[in-house]
């Protein structure tokens, strides 16, 4: 292993500036700070990350997926250690999640460039497409075709307007024609790191600054369809209806109850920490007097332990067909899309431990209950991610705050990392 | 009593024609016949209705709660007999529902036109003005006007895009700066007479042509809101989560129990035939990954028995309060509307049973489990209300049908029954 070339420390005025600029790309006629994938707002917003990123050194491209790409060049030719994050939040969210990600790499390509250090790998900073969940029905697009697992079928996918995938990333500058060439070759990429608020309570409860990821957990989505009859809700007997709103509220109840929810027995058994959520619900006619005929309801789940999602969707099933016969309802399940759970490089976050021990940081492994760009890149090459604390386990709300010290220390840790990253050699010319 | 005068029998060829007609005046954007008030649809319609109401030989207006009103005068100075009912749509709806009622009272007055009948009082027709439930929360909109209980609250009350009730009762021929004028004096009507489909499978699945309605139910209309928290789906463990469609799905799923529903047990006890229905739901934020933190939830409950909706009020206001506790969520039921139970009148219930016989058609006593007209125009005058069969007692939606034979029967015990009431003497005549 080579010496590590050491950086300048991360400047917090700087980071708190740009977290101050980013905040104001924030649609006015929304609440929290929201700025959706797709939306002009991301637009602006991202050619604004473009020029930060020249601004910082980096060689800048736009690929055919329009994720935002800064490369420092490496003195050697040898695959690349990446950083990066996302700029996009959902509906309402706030102003940290893949946010410092982002800002956070490109503090480290400026603290390289103070110190004109000169480092053996190229250092790859990626502002990655629309990394939350969309009106496509897609997360992660950016990282998706980076990994080469964005398809033809995604691209076709509506939302509600008609438009696809396909002609929204050639809105905002991408090329979906020729989507493959934003794929990246095996052996491209040394290694990925991404730094992220925790988005739950862990970090904080403890009293740790900094979050060593154990693994990404696996989410799975399900579009819960049920159909009844319209009867009319004054004259038709109570025992004679076939109500879909009442099959649907069953199926809420059940997934709450098999992840173990709130004031629920009978769940499944659980050493993975698994959730479920059903978030978003569709109720056909709507009308006050007439019965519910059709629901559709959407749902996910989530573990770091596969198995664990097997059981879980099997016992869903079997509950729901219970519902189907008794109601006397049409129900049918079908699930949308499976991220299976990644486990992080014991490596990359053996590093990521020592850096932040060497700069007298606490930290602890933790699991990520969120999905992650990381999870993409891990197609590519091993990863890590480095957590900091979210206030009160808050993310996705306006309430969502990490303190700018907070950051800092996760900035320096990610510096530290990316530092001895670009200092390893290469799995294959060891072997030379 | 004076001796009724005869009028020709209805005509199954004109009722057919009109109903075909009528069917034509439907949204081919929507399913079903749709033809909601306040649409433009709804104002053709009325414009037809109208021009029948004319031909038929009645003096026509429109008051200024935009009801259309037509008057055939009577020899004497007494108070009018009066049918009618209305000829808007739910959304999804069917071709009978509040139409044959209308169309029945004018094909009355075709017949008595026909046979030049001198009735000695006014036979006034009405088509009521959005009979159904509107964007703006409020049916009856017309009757009530007539009934005088459509108050300066009402007419504020805002639809989702911020209109007022005035602004679209103006735009649609009514004054509503006016609307007192609208208004029936007590005593201006001697009797009203609804003819409609019954909505429900108890005179079909009996075989019996006409039913003679005993009453019309109370309905209570609510509003419950769910306030939870929009914590991160995949971060949040399951047992600190606050839940709003968790909240809401109970609520649902008590409702529902409260009223006796399917596979379930511990209803109130009811000889009432109360039913209960959660008809409309909305979450927010409504994303995917976003645990729901508020619910808004739409619901009626409907009895003949008012102690029986005090009984479900109180029972629902006790669960809920429960799943407030047990869940940490902030729950308010609001209470929109309560209309009470109306019986209709014991003489004019015996008269359209004497008219059925007096046909030769069987007749029995039957509640309606949904509001009508007829209920608001209880406050002015004794009421009665003549059901035809629905077949397989569907209702409010594209399959609800009543064969025109069956119609036909409807509208001859109808033209009999105003022929008869029409004969009465006053009740202040007789006292003189």
């Amino acid at each position: 292993m080579g010496t590590p070339v050491p950086s300048t420390a991360p400047r917090l005025d700087r980071l708190q500036a740009d977290l101050d600029r980013i905040a104001e790309f924030r649609d006015p006629e929304a609440s929290g700070w929201t700025r959706r994938v797709f939306s002009p707002l991301d637009q602006q917003c991202r050619e604004w990350v473009a020029q930060q990123m020249a601004a910082a050194g980096l060689d800048v491209r736009i690929d055919a997926a329009a994720n935002v790409i800064g490369t420092r060049k490496g003195l050697a030719r040898a695959s690349a250690v990446v950083s990066g994050s996302h700029t996009d939040t959902v509906q309402g969210g706030g102003r940290f999640d893949g946010i410092i990600g982002v800002l956070g790499a490109i503090e480290v390509a400026r603290c390289l460039e103070d110190s004109r250090a000169e480092l053996a790998r190229d250092f790859v900073v990626v502002d990655f497409l629309g990394e939350e969940p969309n009106d496509f029905g897609l997360s992660c697009v950016g990282s998706r075709a980076i990994a080469g697992s964005l398809d033809a079928e995604h691209l076709e996918l509506k939302n509600a307007a008609g438009a696809s995938l396909a002609d929204a990333l050639a809105a905002v500058g991408g090329d979906p024609a020729q989507i493959e060439t934003a794929r990246w070759e095996q052996g491209s990429a040394h290694s990925f790191v991404e730094l992220h608020i925790e988005q739950g309570p862990v970090l904080e409860q403890a009293g740790v600054a900094i979050g060593v990821v154990s693994g990404i957990v696996g989410i799975r989505r399900l579009l819960a369809t049920f159909e009844g009859r319209p009867d009319h809700a004054g004259t038709t007997p109570m025992r004679l209806r076939h109500d879909a709103l009442c099959g649907a509220s069953e199926a809420i109840l059940a997934i709450e109850r098999l992840a173990g929810g709130t004031g629920t027995a009978g769940g499944l058994p659980s050493e993975s920490g698994g959730v479920a959520t059903a978030g978003r619900i569709k109720v056909r006619p709507g009308a006050l007097n007439v019965v519910p005929s059709e629901s559709q309801l959407w749902a996910e789940v989530r573990s770091q332990d596969e198995a664990w999602l097997d059981d879980f969707a099997g016992e869903l099933d079997a509950t729901v067909a219970e519902t189907a016969r008794r109601r006397g309802l049409e129900i049918e399940l079908r699930w949308l899309s499976r991220e299976r759970p990644v486990l992080t490089s014991h490596s990359v976050s053996d590093l990521i431990k020592d850096a932040a021990k060497s700069l007298g940081f606490e930290s602890m492994r933790i699991p990520s209950g969120a999905g992650h760009d990381a999870a993409h890149m891990a197609r590519l090459s091993p990863v890590g991610m480095i957590f900091v604390p979210s206030r009160d386990g808050r993310s996705h709300c306006p309430e969502e705050w990490t303190d700018i010290e907070q950051i800092g220390k996760g900035v320096a840790v990610l510096a530290e990392t990316i530092v001895r990253l670009c200092a390893q050699p290469d799995p294959s010319s060891s072997m030379r």
